[in-house]
């Protein structure tokens, strides 16, 4: 990807979405997330080119959001590092619009839970430091002093 | 973009990123936060080719994410519907994400601040319904009886 603005190379969503912003990394690391692990398994989940998926992942790996393991001379195992890991909220955020905007009110596909209590899990949102749920007339976006 | 897998038809994630899955959708939709409303101010900052902006901009609307509105015969203003509003989760946690792992603490280039407090939003989480963060392990994917 090539841009002009110089705005975007300061920006953290263009910078994070040069990594991990087209849809088959997208779909890798969900399914890294559901616990897919070796390259034959993302090949048959996703049904993406095994090109574009070697790409993908080796993007991934140099990128330290998957970790490679070699379990055999021919295979690997990838899984979530950390920043990987924290890719999360991301995830979470884009399904729960498509729940709401795709599917429609319970209809979403997956739900959810808490392990513990078996309870869905609340919306993620923008939540003030006093715990308020703010909407984007209540945020300002203020270039940092660095 | 197609697939092979049946499961992507059922899910969210692969639905959504149908539609915004990518990058110069999402920083279009970034800009209409900022109040950018005119093709020629989203091409100014985006620096995208003015065809892909073309199609990105029509697919939007037409997914009724950002709504047109003629102010003459040959300028429009883009603005986004509730349902594109709704994407400010999404592109919150994208930024965090960046500003953590990619600049780095202290060094992201935009602060999101509370517009009444100046305070710094919360960190995007995933939040049980009584109020605990939740990590990875905490959660269970569910198919919805539907």
């Amino acid at each position: 990807m090539t841009r002009k603005s110089l705005d975007d190379y300061n920006c953290s969503i263009a910078r994070t979405l040069d990594i991990v912003g087209d849809q088959w990394s997208i779909l890798i690391i969900r399914d890294a997330f559901l616990g897919i692990e070796t390259f034959s398994d993302f090949h048959k989940r996703i049904g993406v080119a095994r090109n574009i998926l070697t790409n993908r992942l080796l993007k991934l790996v140099q990128h330290n959001i998957l970790s490679k393991k070699h379990i055999s001379a021919k295979r690997a195992r990838y899984t979530l590092t950390q920043k990987g890991r924290e890719l999360l909220p991301t995830l979470i955020a884009i399904m729960q619009w498509g729940d709401k905007w795709i599917f429609g009110a319970g209809e979403e596909p997956v739900r959810v839970v808490d392990r513990e209590t078996r309870s869905p899990i609340q919306q993620v949102g923008i939540v003030s430091r006093s715990g308020k749920f703010l909407s984007p007339e209540d945020l300002l976006f203020e270039r940092s002093p660095g």
